[in-house]
């Protein structure tokens, strides 16, 4: 293998086509398997691996499945043996990494040199992983992962090197969903006046950007749906929402009568399974829901728009928008009741 | 349990919560069982159900699980049995379904009367069903199911009453997938002057809607892909399209040379997992994809668009716009080419 792997290098695809072992011509992100091989492609980088950052609901699954954090560990490590990559197999999801730069290939378009600390803004799920040091510094508690072992980027993968005017971890909690706040800057801005807006999940990483991206992009009245008093006193005491209401997010009559007249747009930042049709019911006719749960069930969505002859406009919460780490990293530089929210969620993950 | 029911039949939900038996609270699509008592409460209708037509997603799973026409039959007469309606447990999809209005509760805002022919437009999946026949007329091949029994309507749900100029097979046909060609209308029109448009599927029913509602909602470049040979030359006879391309819609590589330029608008109409990437890769840089197909999987499409950091608007296909039966009925009656594809499937079917 290794001899065909050298030959084939100067044939590298910007997509990682070239890394895929099973099954064969799909991208590395559907693959079964992926060749985490440490050896860069011309087009590629390699990093040193520092920590992951495993996706919400890809964590929340694993301790549900198998209980105790030594039983999620050993998940976590057989799936990475078995995949060379850390895709849940049944949420599909992943995370991202936190690394330096080991290797960077003579025709690697990314701009990283040897040294740089970067996280990366591709999934895990696509990102070939090679895990060394058996996670022994990892308890199995919580989603981030100190790690040592190596992972690959592609000519078009993203990575965004880590500022050095803030905290690491916090750097990478942020970047880890850069996504939303862009997409829902963009979606707001194009809703016309004063759009109201509704996140659901409103305390949490991803939904306290989106509440203050929302705003800064000209949401009238915004509000936020927590599941608890006490992050409800969270977030009002940050100032990041006029209106903070509690409910059960998978829960949709209590969801719509918690926020009242439905708002133009609603953005669904919760992690758990069966927040559709909250969602759905929480926003008015002709206005927008952008799913960035990947707990998300695309059928749920779909169907139950059509059951509820909702006409409302559904997005696929699309994690890359261009200059989406720079634009979350200066809101939570500007916000800082946004940063204060990130640092108590570290103190309480520490 | 009867006495029990009938004693809160003054309060019933629009939305159906009030058949929902387990669990607790969530809408009819969500639940594990509806109660499909077949007499109607105030705002209900309730019809004599002649027969059901299976979600194309949803009887492709089921043939492929159970093999032959006999045990496809008995899993849908367990399921239904079992969870008081049709919803697969593996694709969480359903279909629609034809009968005769029996009953109209007095508080019903649908404005249908005892007799008229009626297909559904709300999913299987949350329209409480009981079969009194045990599918005797059905051999299991095909989604089209001659049925026997009752079907409920509640307050929000939509149906339309069944054209006189058009044979009902054929009408429940287009019906079945209305929601498709009026999206893709609203969409292309949103979309800049002359936007090209690729319909992955655009030999099927909803691909050869959505083609030609394309064109007629002012689409420049329309480009059909389809799998097969016979297919592009079907599509290409019926003139829906400027090219018709042939390519597996899972290979992503595959579809993107295939398309070549990539397009302003791509609709995924394929029946089948996988299609996400090739969608994306088809789909230029601020373009827009609509995934219709219940195959359709979140993570893949959020996590690949992501991962190939493609800057494209991803839409979950709403079945649900205003006015889309007719705009369907109305694409057929004028599009003698869709009409033909239509027709000619059927008699395959048949």
């Amino acid at each position: 293998m290794t001899e065909g792997i050298d030959a084939g290098r100067r044939a590298g695809s910007p997509y990682g086509l070239h890394r895929v072992l099973d099954p064969a011509g799909v991208l590395p992100q559907q693959a079964g398997c992926l060749d985490a091989d440490p050896r860069p492609w011309p087009d590629e980088v390699v990093l040193d691996v520092e920590r992951l950052n495993l996706d919400a609901a890809s964590y929340r699954q694993l301790r549900e499945e198998h209980g105790s954090g030594a039983a999620v560990r050993s998940a976590v490590l057989r799936i990475v043996e078995e995949r060379g990559k850390m895709q849940n197999p049944v949420t599909g999801s992943g995370g991202m990494l936190l690394g330096t730069v080991r290797a960077v290939g003579p025709d690697s378009p990314l701009g990283l040199r040897v040294g740089d600390r970067v996280a990366t803004l591709v999934s895990l799920t696509l990102t070939p992983l090679r895990i060394t040091d058996g996670l022994a510094d990892w308890d199995g508690e919580g989603e981030q992962v100190p790690c040592r072992g190596t992972a690959v980027l592609f000519g078009r993968s993203i990575a965004a090197v880590l500022p050095a005017d803030l905290p690491d971890a916090l750097s990478l909690s942020v970047l880890d969903v850069c996504g939303a706040p862009a997409l829902t800057d963009r979606v707001v801005r194009a809703a016309g006046p004063s759009p109201s807006v509704c996140v659901l999940g409103g305390g949490g990483k991803s939904g306290s950007l989106s509440l203050v991206a929302a705003r800064r992009a000209g949401a009238g009245r915004v509000v936020a749906l927590v599941p608890f008093e006490s992050e409800a006193a969270a977030v009002l005491a940050a100032g990041l929402a006029d209106e903070v209401v509690i409910a059960d997010a998978r829960n949709p009559v209590a969801v719509a009568e918690a926020v009242g007249a439905p708002v133009d747009v609603t953005v669904v930042c919760v992690d758990v399974p069966g927040c559709e049709h909250g969602a759905i019911l929480a926003t008015a006719p002709g206005g927008t829901v952008i799913f960035f749960s990947m707990a998300t069930s695309f059928s749920a969505a779909a169907l139950g728009a059509e059951g509820l002859a909702a006409d409302v406009r559904m997005l696929v919460g699309n994690g890359y928008v261009p200059g989406h780490a720079e634009f979350a990293l200066d809101l939570l530089r500007a916000e800082p009741g946004v940063r204060a929210l990130f640092e108590a969620r570290e103190r309480q993950t520490a």
